[in-house]
């Protein structure tokens, strides 16, 4: 099992490549970030970082695509392009026929660390730890991808990642949950 | 000169065509609106919307595609979905090199009614007088689509729309604008 996770992002969009071992290990298949310069027009950005996943799933065809699920509360400046991304990245997945699955921070910091609420360095050690890396990859998108793949292959049996429709159709336990996280990420600031 | 305006949605999305003629006249070549079943996950719904631009993209080959610009503070529950249609429309306006332009709703209010604070059924009578049409298009998102793409069409000589930049690189003067904007909004409510 191989699985692309993206941290998505305008400025800078996270992409790591893990391949799941038996006995719960997880291999490093390639880690990095896709750019584009933020003096450019938007749909220059777009097609920018499009033109990068559309490579990294050609290079690595990984079998599941997961992309961190971005929430309106997030970061009012930069939530309007980070949401773009991750619809492109989805987007691309889509037209390859490669599942994807949406995963929230606080899962990913969970599967990682074992805590939902871990700081973004905990997260960080637990992914080099875990992949037995020698250093922190870096910058800090490019292992938060790796830490969403990870999050992925971990997932509980039988689940595909939290279901991925929009936030209007959410379940109503769905919806505690994503008015759970926020109000845990308001309390954080 | 012909526009495709979109008024990006993830359940309906308006595409409108219309053609620029000679003393600020114009002409409807195409209004619909492509949708996605709120059923489906949301890369399945994306790629959904995608497939339907892509199909008008080629049949109508635009020399200009017109988004409606998406504020974070919109409407919560819906404008992530909102934000990755818009980010596919950009996309898939890239990749055929057509030039993509964002307009505000404000900017389209007053380009079609003269007033940014019309209300819906104002700019809804005006798009149905200026494209001489037997009847208001049907569903209102059709009719703000080419709304788009009539403000896109009479902006000021030399403009190319408002700059396509993410909110974190706008000008002072585009900041104030967009603060602006955001409170009418919140003022209307």
């Amino acid at each position: 099992m191989r699985v692309l996770g993206v941290d998505p992002g305008l400025t800078r969009c996270g992409l790591g490549v893990v391949d799941g071992l038996s006995g719960r290990r997880a291999r490093l298949v390639a880690v990095g970030v896709a750019r584009s310069d933020p003096g450019l027009d938007v749909d220059q950005r777009l097609l920018a970082i499009a033109t990068s996943i559309d490579a990294w799933l050609e290079e690595h065809a990984p079998d599941a695509v997961a992309v961190e699920r971005v929430f309106a509360q997030h970061n009012v400046s930069t939530v309007m392009g980070t949401a773009q991304v991750a619809g492109i990245a989805m987007l691309a997945a889509a037209r390859r026929r490669i599942p994807v699955a949406l995963h929230t921070p606080s899962e990913v910091k969970a599967a990682v660390t074992g805590s939902g609420r871990a700081d973004k360095p905990q997260v960080q050690a637990m992914v080099t730890r875990l992949l037995a890396l020698t250093e922190v990859p870096k910058p800090a998108d490019a292992a938060d991808a790796l830490a969403i793949a990870i999050c992925h292959l971990w997932r509980p049996a039988g689940a595909l990642g939290t279901p991925q429709r929009a936030p209007g159709s959410l379940t109503p336990a769905q919806l505690a949950w994503a008015q759970a996280e926020q109000s845990a990420r308001r309390g954080a600031r």
